[in-house]
């Protein structure tokens, strides 16, 4: 049961990174949505390696295939199931790993659960399963505009180099124009000049994506344990590599006062809002109609060019050399799939809350 | 649905903080477990107001009765029902919560979200609601202990005063020997100072809780969706006030590289560790062995005892000054809360691992 | 989770027989439904012991207390949490149970599977369970009624005695009005009859409960492994006695042929109906508009006052002679858990439709 | 959510019939399975059509891809996804289907529902889907056989023609030497029979199918609302044409009294065991040790092959003729169904058991 997300809007994914394919089976879609493969297909590309001379060289064409689910081009309300044939595979690379447990990934405790593991660029572990998620967000998206809620996420650091203002700042569309996916010009210049030097050195950065919700009305989450916060934590959490998350204020707030912390609730163009958003859009864990913005904090890629001490599988000690071809940097891809996971949580949070009366 | 949390440990709570009782349901629970009502009434104490004076002023007996699922001392392996009946209320004093939405609290929300709210203290969006998790968390505690897991949290900052350290340089159980929960004496007195100031000023603080998992064996947490961090960062999120969750090196390892963080693999006493433990304990969603441990962010106690502006349930403009009794800060409170959703999730968690194979 | 039932409505209920007390937690009841005490009250009565001299002479007071989710009256959209105290225990009838296994009880299945068990009246086992769902079953009508739905059962059959027609050719109101809770006097007469001669005789019997649910709209149920008759089908086997499920033309279906069957559409005032009603209101796993109607088949009572031969704990070969107080036949109080079990799915039906557009 | 079936065994099935393809994702398969994909292939050609004069002519070659879960011959524990691409499809066949609703059939209700349909051959509502249940099923079965657990599905009856014993009395392995699956020679051929007059008739039939599941060991069942035949009623009832279940002694119990009906225990080779098996395995929702029996009643097909009134989409009288190629009896086939739906309850409750401890 844990290879599915979501309570209504129900994404089950599965393939391993070097099996026939990977895909996915989103159930619970509302009927009678336009389905635009051509929307789909571009948020696939935003999550492609090969965009930047910092991603993974393996050429990934990412055909999605739909299966199910839709008919003449409209949505049927029954599960829409769609894969992604994995190709370019050179297992070679991956030979070393049959022997060996990469540091800070997932092959021994893969082992250590299930006896058995796919040795194969990480199998199930792989980043590769996260293609599904973003095809599954781009379906999540176009019944999302339907209502007018927009989902926007950005690269808001970098190893060191960070966006030194918050996301009211800056023009979020700027972000699509950089590889860094960073909304600043600037700053992401600067982001490209520190992964370059991480490149040189073999080595590997992570960094923080902020994602903005706009036009989510009030009255979306379902307290206590399906909190908005709590759904998106646990989607966020779900990404590989993500190493943490707050919203709105986040952990700032716990070292201000109340005082200044308190979002006042004002009249604006006759309609409730808050002078302030510390809240980050949420309060009692559900949507007070603001915006809703959450960080996700990304470790650096485990997948390093450079020997490195571990055991072997017979638990002897060993250099492993992980040849492969990584991504010295995954934050600039991950902000697709970061915007992915928040449009199938809002999408659910509607229709969860439809159900909440008759 | 929301109000039941985990999958095969399934805890459904109930009750608004000034109804008939507030109360839990723990399903799932594995059957012969010795039930030490001792331990649950001293865990629930943890929790209590009236142990700082900077905790609310509200006297809560928090008598726990246990209605089901136990006979003759041992867990029947039925659902364990429980419930505390809501005393020393003193409706008169949430009068004006009637007519008007107190800022960064659930009023508004959930007006829009039902249509229909309690106004007596927060309803069901009270934290109140966390006594029950508490008990349940008690429960748990007692089954882990049974496999020799131990967990612990404490206080690690209140408003800008923080630990120096991380937690291996204290001896944890020190936390308990003040009211601030902090196991260093020095830095407890200092978070004293800062809590009689904010109280001083009729303003509130938040803080970090950090939690420490010890003793969970390899092969806990289920991937992709059900990954351990994952389980825990939705627990954590479902808390009130709580803003941001990170595990391992957390948001730091966002600005590290990837030599710095990763953790290599070492054998010690014939079994495989790692050198480091940037990782949290924590890989690929599995657990790996190696303690687990955990950060979350509680934003000030939005309740404060100074004139706010805000809008009446009208929406005009007011001024509302809350009276009550409120805590100047939960978070030597919350330390119990954290424990007991860990806790709840660790079980889980070795329950639904049980489950995988035949 | 397998004491939880549904899935936006959701009824978690608890509680052992001679425990302290059993009793529910109602999630996902929508918010702003006006609750009428006396008609819960009405509907537990139905169910109560004491109302036929062949029902178990334990006299249940069974005084209903809600402990959350209602306020001034209405229902809040929280869990709706109620508990019944167990009184008028006679434990001493119980005695015997601690060292045999009685026949046909859930005695040496639970002890298999749990390695403990409550024997104090079957524990959990016990059908005293069944009140939590008659309370919930009533709050899931109050809502019904709103939509103009209506759910009436009836027995139709107690051992050999049967109904010679279908339910159309009778007013169901009238079961009300005898103590077999069968539509016509006569047949109700011959019911009697036949109970007082399996009482004389220390015996038991079973029988056959009908159910109509009428005005539930077209567009209900959920394919394809929500179907409506899957989830009445699930509900109805939950019931304790329960043996059988069939609806429509149901287990008479399999010997006749298609061009007998198939149920014509025809329009009557402007609207899809169906000329005859095989279907039983339901198509593809959802509901045509048409009356919903489905039987029920009980076994006889196992508690007989009669010696049987059967095993002890320690597994030798033993006669047991149930004393405790029993009823002859199940059927007349069950008619009311049916009815509460179809509510339910009923309502859960409308409430996941809602969710499955935006 | 609807199309999942299974708590911790979740099988995920999407399609439509004349789609690009069906399959499912079954997550929760313990790792470490050898996965013979001779056998697979062998259970799906039990439900193929084409192989009795009386099934379908749409040639089905249901050729089976693995797309992931399985690695080197053996289960991964990661979700195994398969698909089997749709052939041989002749929309012409359905071209009447656009404007006209067929009695009996899901075409009005799915358009009720969702407000769309595809109406190539039922859409999602066509018995195709249950060729991913099959394959499911087969998975299941070879993790049953590592607990010599058996299960075996037969036709006990077609249209009026019934066996006259219980399945005790037969060889059951005889069910696979016709093509009625029926286990004696004699009644097999007089269903033939039966079949060629309804075929003469231009008509259809329905019947029943008989599962027993051996070996099973006592302990499996969740009460309360995951008792064993509530999960198995809600799997049959899944199955399209399905009219009712019961299990045990069934609906002939409901006419009998206690002292016919109770099962006494015995010991047996040292074991708890009971002298007759009217209970049919399970005992208070937990199955008993004894062989698990149970009937699932299969309406006629509603397809039939002459001139039947209904209404077109615009809700005009229409006559419709289905064309198309339509099985007389879907009986035969059905068996496959019934055991692969009865693998996955009884897989799925061994795994669930597994997590009630520690």
């Amino acid at each position: 049961m844990s290879n599915t997300f979501g309570r209504i809007l129900q994404l089950t994914t599965f393939g391993e990174s070097h099996g026939a394919a990977i895909g996915g089976v989103l159930d619970g879609y509302p009927a009678g949505i336009a389905i635009d493969k051509a929307f789909v297909d571009a948020e696939v590309r935003k999550r492609a390696t090969g965009q930047s001379h910092f991603s993974s060289s393996r050429k990934e064409t990412d055909e999605i295939e739909f299966l199910s689910g839709i008919y003449n081009g409209k949505s049927l309300g029954t599960p829409i199931a769609f894969i992604v044939r994995n190709t370019n595979q050179r297992p070679a690379d991956y030979d070393s790993l049959h022997y060996a447990y990469r540091p800070s990934h997932a092959d021994y405790t893969y082992k250590a659960k299930y006896g058995i593991r796919d040795p194969r660029g990480g199998g199930r572990a792989s980043a590769r399963e996260t293609l599904a998620r973003v095809v599954a967000g781009a379906l999540a998206k176009m019944a999302l505009q339907q209502k007018n809620i927009r989902i926007k996420a950005f690269t808001s650091a970098i190893g060191p180099i960070e966006l030194n203002h918050d996301y009211t700042h800056y023009d979020l569309e700027q972000a699509d124009a950089n590889e860094m996916r960073c909304p600043d010009a600037e700053t992401a210049a600067k982001m490209y000049d520190y992964l370059q030097q991480v490149k040189d050195g073999h080595d590997s950065a992570g960094g923080i994506v902020t994602c903005v919700v706009e036009g989510c009305p009030a009255g979306i989450g379902e307290p206590v344990y399906g909190k908005l916060q709590a759904a998106l934590a646990s989607a966020m959490l779900s990404i590989p590599s993500v190493k943490g998350f707050d919203y709105g204020g986040g952990f700032d707030m716990a070292h201000g006062r109340g005082s200044e912390m308190n979002d006042a609730f004002v009249l604006a163009h006759s309609e409730v809002h808050t002078k302030t958003n510390h809240s980050g859009g949420i309060q009692g864990g559900i949507s007070n109609g603001e915006p809703i913005y959450f960080r996700v904090a990304f470790k650096p890629v485990a997948s390093i060019a450079m020997p490195q001490t571990t055991l072997t599988v017979a638990h002897e000690p060993t250099i492993i050399e992980i040849s492969g071809r990584h991504d010295v940097c995954v934050v600039p891809r991950a902000v697709a799939v970061v915007e992915a996971m928040a449009a199938l949580v809002v999408l659910d949070g509607l229709l969860q809350h439809r159900a909440t009366c008759l």
